[in-house]
């Protein structure tokens, strides 16, 4: 049986990024993404593609990167390792939308080994509704129960519940949004961990489109936009103060517009808000929590 | 001689926060302060004023804190010292003027003291113009200047390059406005530490006044809104990412809105963002450098 290779599974991303953006741009009547590639300085890089002012994506990014070099000491430090030579290859989404019955969504998986032969996965997919709406909540989760069923049993639980801890605003005590699933560092059987990985890139685009087409042609007023600026806002939180890929892409001297994609387009901060009782927005903020079961 | 106790210059910042209010209501005619007392579990409390909406504050917060307990880990770790007992005291101000040609402010003075007698003060005031204005920029360096000689010769070179070391944004490669001065862990002959510190509070709101007054009615059109969003968004990234003060208050469970009183009521983030050549937004863009001297 011949090993997956590096290449091999950055060569998959690459097609994953073009698959996701066509399949996004097929919802756009008014953008499609620009492409930028960029080069890093130490090895590698990558092709960051940004969609604005379109009339279903307000702003967005879905980029690729690959890149190389000495292993950062961070990494080196916490597996007491002696210095080595590391390859990181990914697929990183964040999708703002422009009608705030339409949720935001982030995606994110990678692969990360070194040359002593250490190698593992990670990533993640999280839904940000403006409004929640349990039905498009139980789609979703379900969605990722199903492809973590079919990787290994109890694998939904344990991501769902990763998801939750990583996915939340210790500041706001609130979750960022209904959640998803998120994983970190797993290593075994590379092929298996490979399909599980490429089953969760490829259920993304089909997953929120179908999510979101019934909400795109919603009409909605000036306090919804207040209310999805405010949300947007404890995106920002959350990505600035909290975000660990945020942080390492920043401190290891990456490219801050890649980066910085996932910013939302405008955000709002208003000072003690408070919902009105009994509003669909305090509904969402009442389930901003951890440990809602929401296949059920 | 008496000596100076933290009763006094807890009661003395009290008042400064009331002195400020009510210079920066005087030149309001639309928004007045409103108050929010709090109580701190562990000890202590504060009294926050927010201004928002007005005719020429868009959102500000003058803030008073008074708070005490068990020092925080971080502080006896790099101080080698054995649990004890803090007090903490200071006002802290953000302000986010309406038109694009007022500059956005910030200022904060605080004493820290512990119960084996180590104390010390920390402070700092810096400007950010959405547009550079030379001779403002001028004025205020030369006041800070001035009350810096008046404290210690050398003082101002020495807290105005803390200032543009410590108001940068490294993932942008840009300072936060015009800098000014920045200090923490000033210890020595506490009342001449205290004069200073006072000189600096009470500089704040006449300079800050007499810099504003031939901006606030200066008409603006939407482009200028944009540069002044998107500059907006930079001091969002500042203070989320790289603010030790806002770190230090979110991590030791502070209060939230009084903490996140410094963001602005809008902010807007678009991708690869380019200056138009020779213009007003370009000009500030290549000015915001460390290294300037602005007394000249």
């Amino acid at each position: 049986m011949k090993t997956i290779n590096k290449e091999e599974i950055s060569y998959y991303f690459k097609t994953l990024q073009d698959s996701i953006c066509k399949q996004l741009e097929n919802i756009e009547t008014k953008a499609t993404f620009e492409e930028d590639l960029w080069q890093r300085d130490g090895g590698g890089g990558g092709r960051t593609r940004v969609i604005r002012n379109g009339n279903v994506f307000a702003k967005g990014g879905v980029n690729f990167s690959s890149v190389h070099g000495k292993t950062p000491q961070a990494i080196l430090k916490s597996l007491k390792l002696p210095p080595n030579d590391f390859y990181a290859t990914g697929v990183s989404i964040v999708i703002h939308p422009l009608n705030p019955h339409v949720p935001i969504i982030h995606m994110n998986v990678r692969y990360f080994e070194m040359s002593d032969g250490t190698f593992w996965f990670g990533g993640g997919i999280d839904l940000t509704p403006i409004f929640i709406d349990e039905n498009d909540s139980k789609i979703f989760h379900q969605s990722l129960q199903k492809i973590c069923n079919i990787y290994k049993e109890g694998a939904y639980a344990k991501y769902k519940k990763w998801a939750d801890d990583y996915f939340f605003l210790p500041n706001r005590n609130e979750t960022r949004g209904i959640g998803g699933i998120f994983f970190d560092r797993i290593t075994g059987d590379k092929k298996e961990i490979f399909d599980f990985v490429k089953n969760i890139g490829e259920l993304f685009a089909p997953l929120y489109l179908s999510i979101i087409k019934p909400h795109i042609n919603k009409s909605y007023n000036s306090q919804d936009i207040k209310w999805q600026s405010l949300r947007r806002s404890r995106y920002v939180e959350f990505n600035l103060l909290y975000d660990k890929g945020t942080k390492f892409g920043l401190d290891t001297n990456g490219r801050t517009e890649s980066i910085l994609m996932s910013m939302p387009p405008v955000a709002e901060w208003e000072y003690c808000y408070k919902t009105t009782p009994n509003s669909a927005e305090e509904k969402t903020q009442l389930l901003l929590k951890k440990e809602i079961d929401w296949t059920l």
